[in-house]
């Protein structure tokens, strides 16, 4: 459940307007049962912002706020999310090797904003989350970031593999790191634009993901236990792409 | 303040029994005003043992057990410390060449966990850490240490100073991170014996720790951001080793 602390808007005409201005907006709530021209504007905005949208009863909405929702609340994001195929183009006009990290089901807030913070240390230029299953954006992920969440931007793309086949259209190499993997991570040429993928904690990387990625490979380790922690191991991997690149 | 689920002992005699037999333990609180041949005894144990003593109020005992605690409460430990002055001719006489992290001020349970996860993952042989200013070793470091704090030894040690000397006549080379430093992490030979010092997230490693190493380095970074997260930043370091031994 939401802390009362992150920022909400309710009622039709607000949340409309907010949508059709861009107020970065995180997840919509629509109240079960809302049908018509307004459900069709909700859903048609969810979509073509990439906006989660969850129908819950109405009794949620009103343990959520007692104003007047008239159905609908909004979270307004603490952050602008970037479109993939805005981000990309910039790049490569500063004739940078692009330097990606897409988060593949990292839903812990902390690991989040330890990974952001590593990536921005790094000089990566962006962060691709999928709609569906990434960590929320709040104040203990921008705190955990270190403030790196403020500037490295963070693209919401609608489905990772979509993302990926752009970016592979795009001439970037996408690599993702899995233990059953047999290629160590110090053996890759990172030199090109890479996107590097980072799974969650536990599961790793998804089969699909696996499927669409160019080249898995594997951080070497010596010990018993599990495996690096998510954010450590994307630290490893993008301090090895600096590394590579001098 | 410790939780409730934290084990303890208390009472004269138990408590002066577990210190003779060995039984690890974390801390000692002796209540205000106690004296004789009792705190004598506590004080020499304390001592000898590395196990940091605080005196408190006797209501501050009364608040953490409703038991006769007569004077003294000891905090079970969930690791048997190891002495580092055992453990280094262990690691001589396997032909290995010694790994160690030293933890300079560490404090958050959680980094402490991932470091020692870590650790263990690229076959680090020990964690060193002082008397005063560690992380409490408590079920959550465990948990996020993912297992490793029941594999890798951790040696509590008096002074990490002293520790820092007894390694460096073992012939073990200690290298401290610094953002102050010049030299850069791969540029480090770190195939002979060494040893790596973590610091504090914020403060660093302290002054008179670096003075005493042998070599300081810095992470190279890229971005606008304060720096790695000192678990990630430890990761980063222990795959650099790993990555160079091959």
């Amino acid at each position: 459940m939401k802390k009362n602390k992150d920022k909400m808007i309710y009622g039709r005409h607000p949340v409309l307007e907010a949508l059709q201005s861009g107020t970065p907006i995180d997840k919509l709530l629509l109240q079960q049962g809302v049908r018509g021209d307004f459900e069709r504007d909700i859903r048609h905005w969810s979509k073509r912002l990439n906006i989660p949208l969850q129908v819950a009863p109405k009794e949620r909405l009103n343990r959520i706020t007692s104003g007047n929702h008239q159905g609908i609340i909004g979270y307004l994001s603490l952050l602008t999310y970037q479109r993939l195929e805005d981000v990309l183009p910039l790049i490569y006009e500063r004739s940078e090797s692009p330097l990606l990290v897409l988060l593949d089901g990292v839903t812990d807030v902390r690991n989040f904003g330890a990974i952001a913070r590593s990536a921005e240390c790094c000089g990566a230029h962006a962060l691709v989350i999928p709609k569906k299953g990434a960590a929320q954006i709040n104040a203990e992920a921008l705190k955990t970031s270190a403030g790196a969440l403020n500037v490295i931007p963070v693209c919401r793309e609608k489905s990772l593999i979509k993302a990926i086949e752009s970016l592979q259209l795009a001439g970037v190499r996408v690599m993702a790191s899995s233990l059953a993997a047999r290629e160590p991570l110090d053996q890759l040429d990172l030199m090109g634009p890479v996107a590097l993928v980072v799974g969650a904690e536990g599961d790793g990387v998804s089969r699909a993901v696996l499927q669409a990625v160019d080249q898995t490979f594997v951080i070497p380790q010596k010990g018993q236990t599990d495996s690096f922690n998510v954010s450590v191991a994307s630290g490893i991997m993008l301090y090895e792409v600096m590394r590579q690149r001098g």
